[in-house]
């Protein structure tokens, strides 16, 4: 048998996945700070709840890229493609949820799409929504999230906001037609990524429209002046709400966030769901241009769900977990080979060695020891390559006299230590 | 649309994954105490690995019950089944690990069988292995650590230990044909459900070999003294190295732990790839007859996996999520509705109240505010349902005195505070 993964999918090694733990942590921490509890929905679900229009949208790639699978009833099942169906899903299932329901969730999600660099066919995404809240309040709490998570992960980045009514107005304003409207936004998102030249290309509008829309979307300033040269457009209702919205938002944010903050009128986010408030994180000292976060509010897919008379609104962010991962590699950070501090050599004396080991493990210290019977030399390299901080020598002798021998790996510097001491030591 | 969740997978709401997160974190922390560091496969594997005869076996369920699917490019694929078949083929494939290899690794494995009581199609499993030693002291290594997560977790258990070595030499020495071995061991696997009469009717061999197997069993007594009858018998020499390896396992064993650990000839462990030392975790207090952990040594399936000339030995153990999460709750835990140490209610000051928000979450104090504009009694009375320990009201008043009510949800008691002091308190 040839031994291959799937394709687009990957194994992370010890090293690679006490860094992804570490990047969890901190995520989860400053998910838990902002008041949101975990929640988990199955990696499988019912074909029917994946491939709903106003989920994903027809148009995305998501629905064509949803593997598909059945079960022994066949049942159409397929693995999910993000967390926020799922998190619509349950809270469209669960009539006596209490309101605003806040959460997070974080865990594996599959696109069975082409192979690129950076895209994967299962990947990591850890998210957080809030239901049930209308409030402006809760897209500028997640903004606000998401700045705090990269704080903490010491990874320099920004935010663009911008409201899809605003956009949805601006291009209608711009002589943009109905039936052409899914399209454009799903241009006008890669702009960053293919540039005025490609926008143009790729637009099928009048010239004249295509020109209005690039002018519009060079407006420049604070967010303050850009509001000011909208309010002085002639735009319809709806946007008019979308621009109450996106400065009900900002109102939410100091001068020191604004300094990552960017009101950008021509982020679009690709996906057909959102409704209102749109965001999406980039790192701010780096070349990559994918994002690192994104979300926004999406006011009509839990009511989809759950039928007539149940309208919940709702507002999400989800952060990639790889994508984050390969940045902080790309920043020059040093992953460790291991969680081990201390690794215990027996010296012909293995049960003593099982002995101290267990009296280590008891006080929390974590501690390997030589289950292979290795010589003294070959446990020493060992030790060095995993880069495990301590080794501890036990013998015969130094269980007789309580005082072992301590090596720290880094200085080379030995020290005898009681079983006791060892222990207040590595604490 | 009719809502509805893959047959036989669940949600787990946050009150349910609030627990789910707390055993995890402590098994996680015994797991890396005992020096086994986290790794991570996809949750979707080749089929062809998956369909090992040597990994599963043919007659075991796990083969029969795998979901199938395919990518794209029609390549055949499944949902793992286990957390072992991926680490064995991890192993194989990646041929520069140095060894002993330890590492845990935590996740959701899948079955797409019938839906019993406890049974599941989607359910998470929790496993140490260790590879590249033959030493017992690795067994015996999972076997505390065992003992060790269990305790952390304050569930009374035992931990069943045997050889297969031994109990394929026993049976044989019984009359056992070695065509009748696989089926033998798979009943007698049931022995403790399904009782002697059950075995007997299951068991197709001759009434007086079953009636020697069943004879053999009832050997009781401490292991010395089951070690010392099984030396009378006439065993052949596979059966005598599997002895030789049980002595040398429970020789790690102090009197202590020897309280918490039961040698028992009976124990079969229905897997096919076991080959030498195996075990199996039961609630002490518990009606409860599934276990709670279990694995063994398997010094094949690497090998296999990897080809000629590549024999890798190996141990592991693994502890099911799901059970453990029930018997905790049926233990009289009482589950947690909320992570939120305090709910910040606005009195007409929303703004305010977010700025008072942001100071608690940037100080690490886990904080949640009203996000949807009610009144003070609503928000009381959700703090109340939601078990939040401490509200606080922000008014524009308490704003300029810096003065901010603080009330215990549980004692009623109310005192005021600046937000320093606020921040010192709750941290």
């Amino acid at each position: 048998m040839e031994l291959q993964l799937p394709k687009g999918m990957r194994d992370f090694s010890p090293e690679e996945k006490i860094l992804r733990d570490e990047i969890l942590k901190k995520i989860t921490e400053t998910f838990e700070t902002y008041g949101f509890p975990p929640l988990e929905t199955p990696i499988v679900e019912r074909y029917d709840v994946l491939s709903a229009k106003f989920a994903a949208g027809e148009t995305s790639d998501a629905m064509k890229e949803t593997f598909k699978l059945s079960d022994q009833g066949k049942r159409n099942l397929g693995l999910r493609f993000d967390l926020t169906v799922p998190f619509a899903r349950y809270v469209a299932m669960n009539k006596d949820i209490k309101f605003p329901f806040k959460r997070y969730q974080i865990g594996e999600v599959f696109r069975d799409g082409p192979i690129k660099l950076g895209r994967y066919r299962e990947f990591w995404q850890c998210d957080v929504d809030t239901a049930g809240s209308k409030n402006m309040i809760a897209d500028a709490e997640q903004i606000k999230l998401a700045l705090d998570v990269f704080e903490k992960l010491e990874l320099p980045m920004y935010m663009k906001v911008n409201n899809r009514k605003l956009l949805i107005s601006l291009l209608k304003y711009c002589g943009v037609k109905a039936k052409e409207l899914e399209k454009t936004i799903i241009t006008i998102d890669k702009l960053d990524k293919i540039g005025e030249a490609g926008v143009k290309k790729e637009l099928t509008l009048k010239t004249e429209v295509t020109n209005k829309i690039l002018k519009l979307f060079k407006i420049t300033g604070t967010s303050e002046q850009i509001f000011a040269k909208i309010q002085e457009l002639d735009i319809d209702e709806e946007g008019k709400q979308g621009l109450i919205e996106l400065i009900d938002v900002f109102s939410y944010f100091n001068t020191k966030l604004l300094r990552s903050i960017k009101l950008d009128l021509s982020l679009a986010r690709g996906l057909g769901y959102y409704t209102g408030t749109i965001f999406e994180g980039f790192q701010s000292s780096s070349e990559a241009t994918s994002s690192i976060c994104g979300g926004g509010r999406y006011d009509n897919m839990i009511g989809e769900y759950a039928g007539k008379n149940y309208q919940i609104p709702a507002v999400g962010i989800s952060f990639g977990l790889d994508v984050i991962a390969e940045a902080i590699k790309a920043a020059g950070y040093e992953t460790k080979k291991t969680i081990t501090k201390i690794y215990v050599i027996p010296i012909k004396a293995q049960k003593s060695a099982a002995r101290i080991t267990d009296k280590l493990r008891k006080a929390g210290v974590k501690t390997d020891m030589d289950v292979a019977c290795r010589g003294i030399t070959k446990n020493l390299d060992y030790a060095d390559k995993m880069k495990i901080p301590y080794v501890l020598f036990v013998g015969v002798d130094e269980l007789k006299r309580n005082k072992f021998k301590l090596k720290n790996m880094k200085t080379g510097s030995e020290r005898f230590f009681s079983a006791q001491d060892l222990i207040a030591k590595l604490k």
